[in-house]
């Protein structure tokens, strides 16, 4: 079997003891798959925490996935489902019986479901929703109506509410006979007569306090109430920025519809991040199962940009053909001038584009900012320019060239620093995510730039 | 005042209403700094979240700073000096007069104050644990003596635990009659008489059980205990592949010590993602308000050691002036090839990081995303090919010239995805970060092979 056969080849990560996907236990899994000894495959699997079911879908081939679905059949849960990757949910959901997936689905949270089947096909959304009671089906497709990475996508309906003027004991006595508490919850939600929030209790404050103190009395400092639009990166921001651990939505009226938890926000937050890091290095939506027809088509589209820019730099040499026919040294060195912007550009810019997501890079300190990168590229590009200067003499032993060396050195980390920080400013103004463009623009100017400024001065002062 | 009128000038992303720092707001605070008026200083910073003032005091410039922090003197809190950026953290601490910074400093929970002196300098250390309660600075001294970055430093000692044997109504007794639970607690952690935790149960499950329910019979589902001394980032891991909101921490022999909340867990995740995003573009630790010499304390290594990369490549090109010196074309087009290589391995490269890092990547998949990566580079290189191949046709006419460019094209995407994809699994093999160095080796590996092959293509192609 290859995939045994490479876990005993390469002893990658897997290895620690306390990691429940160490490669034993994926052998042994995969062993059982094998042999077709389901019980063997469910006494393995038991222990393991659905997100770690779903990792392991996703990191077995396909065909041992499928054959692994269809052994493990009813023992197959809902939260397997919603921890499972884009990329291969489809295909699991397609594998199994329709009575399982409705088993499945009916165990989630309507904010679960929401998340499970809002980038499926029609088909299979239509099943899901087909296995879910009318009031949960009707909720979900309510969420669904909802703008994609709102809030409202986000929330869950289930909340503990009380009205405003209610003190402990009544709250206690409420939770004590109400059947329909939700699973998890860690606050009250305080409204008024319109159903308007106006404060948090965490479930801890009611329990150190008296029957008689006033819920009121006892709300948190720290309140935000998140409108139902609001865009699911503004909710993570909210939740990291405030250290909320629950939030109320709220819809247009300002009514109380629904909760979004910060253990949702966290993920939201991990899924910004990996967006960020990936388009910054010109890789759209991407995802390990992907195949690679997929990979190639979120990765092309980047590639002809870059060919584009690439061309556009090699018009710029083609300009200066003469002197380089004369100056072979000049072809020699021009691409460590590119190289040298290309760097520092990216330096200025990753911690713009950073700054500019996590908003410490606002009105207040834009050209302060601006500045420093301009000056840092100007101590960089000295520094950079004598030691490319000294070894430009010792290799050709050409006093001009070197000059002609160190002064492009110098212009192209200016210029860098301008670039790397002005781009993505520009970009975020006119509401472009700067994540996703800026890497080309900058390294444009610098690869222009710096082969515009290396052969035009030695075409100047060599010539 | 230069602040104000750039915030005029440039009317950048912080327009937005409910923006607690727009331009507005930080003018008018500006301006009550400037004509010395206090209380309405203190009337406009009033609605600030300490988050926000703390992001507010990191955007403006050092005088202002300076002003602002005199002027609102006791007003000042512990929680703003806790948001604040280690950057300027030293400066504020060092403008506050002894007695308010030890105000500020006894309001925050242990593990608040672990976080804010860990990186000062010992003399301003000395003064905060100074002005702790003999309790208290035990309990921080005790945090400083784990390991940097593990669950040690990050755990709070305030838990609420309880015996396993006990039910709901001792539970709620216990709890209605103690004084000092914390503030913020979400799940009572349940333990045995050598207090090693065996549970958590939920504080709403207590609230919608009867009285006589045993505790035990309530625990989560989930229920993870980590190590003292284990890594902050494993930590993160943990809560968000699990889904936790608080996990107990326990020492050498298993015993309760503190616990972990998965707010510090969100900002751990937080700071990770921005170190590997920053490590990835060749910056080191860097902050907006760092000064122009810090950063380029955190720049200039990495831009040494590209340099010396680019002088590897361009001793490669140098190999070939005589077929240069005859063909200056080449010398156009071999920017593009290596530019094109660069761009790819970049892509593979920060797919395999981010997997490393998210743990998606593993000994059961490794070899199956090496092969995926290499036929990407096979398939974007042949595409890439031809079209380079049609465009150096048309350009400079020559078929031999058009076939050379075409076959490194090939070459070059495809080590490309060979490189972007194995060099960061060795260096996660070798225990070094694969986001710190992976950069260079990937992009010294298509540089060099991109020149190699196409000049070395040529030299014997054309000559």
């Amino acid at each position: 079997m290859e995939t045994e056969a490479d876990v005993e080849e390469l002893d990658l990560l897997d290895d620690e003891e306390d990691n429940p996907l160490n490669r034993k236990t994926v052998a042994a899994i995969l062993y059982a798959v094998d042999i077709d000894d389901r019980e063997k495959l469910i006494e393995l699997m038991e222990p393991l925490h659905a997100a770690d079911i779903a990792d392991l879908l996703e990191q077995i081939n396909a065909y041992d996935r499928t054959r692994l679905v269809r052994l493990y059949d009813r023992e197959f849960d809902g939260e397997i489902l919603s921890e499972l990757d884009e990329s291969v949910r489809e295909e699991v959901i397609s594998l199994l019986s329709p009575q399982v997936l409705a088993e499945a689905v009916r165990e989630l949270d309507s904010d679960d479901v929401v998340d499970l089947v809002e980038d499926l096909e029609q088909g299979q959304q239509d099943a899901i929703l087909g296995a879910l009671p009318d009031a949960d089906r009707l909720a979900v497709q309510q969420a669904l109506s909802y703008p994609e990475e709102s809030a409202g996508r986000l929330m869950q309906r289930e909340v503990v509410m009380m009205p405003e003027h209610w003190n402990v004991g009544q709250a206690i006595d409420h939770m004590r006979s109400n059947d329909n508490l939700p699973d998890q919850f860690y606050h009250i939600i305080l409204v008024d007569p319109r159903l308007h929030p106006v404060g948090n209790v965490a479930l801890g404050r009611i329990m150190a306090a008296r029957r008689e103190i006033a819920l009121a009395d006892l709300k948190e400092d720290m309140f935000r109430v998140i409108p139902i639009d609001q865009d699911e990166e503004d909710v993570a921001y909210a939740f990291n920025q405030y250290h909320l651990i629950s939030a109320p939505v709220v819809d247009q009226e300002g009514r109380l519809v629904g909760q979004i938890t910060i253990d949702d926000a966290m993920i939201v937050m991990g899924e910004e991040h990996e967006e960020d890091l990936l388009l910054l290095a010109g890789v759209s939506e991407s995802s390990l199962t992907d195949r690679v027809v997929d990979t190639v088509r979120g990765r092309f589209p980047w590639l002809l940009v870059n060919l584009a820019t690439a061309i556009l730099a090699s018009l710029v040499i083609a300009q200066f053909d003469a002197v380089i026919a004369q100056f072979v040294a000049l072809a020699v060195l021009m691409p460590i001038v590119a190289s040298m912007g290309g760097n520092a550009g990216t330096q200025s810019m990753t911690v713009a584009v950073r700054a500019l997501a996590t908003r410490d890079l606002t009105g207040s300190n834009v050209w302060r900012v601006i500045r420093r990168e301009v000056l840092v590229g100007v101590v960089n590009g000295t520094a950079f320019a004598l030691t490319m200067g000294i070894i430009g003499l010792i290799w050709f032993g050409s006093v001009r060239l070197a000059i002609v060396i160190a002064a492009a050195m110098v212009i192209n980390l200016v210029m860098a620093g301008l670039a790397g920080t002005v781009i993505p400013i520009a970009l975020e103004k006119f509401k472009v995510d700067p994540a996703l463009a800026s890497g080309t623009f900058v390294t444009t100017v610098t690869d222009v730039v710096g082969f515009f400024a290396f052969l035009g001065f030695a075409s100047i002062y060599l010539l």
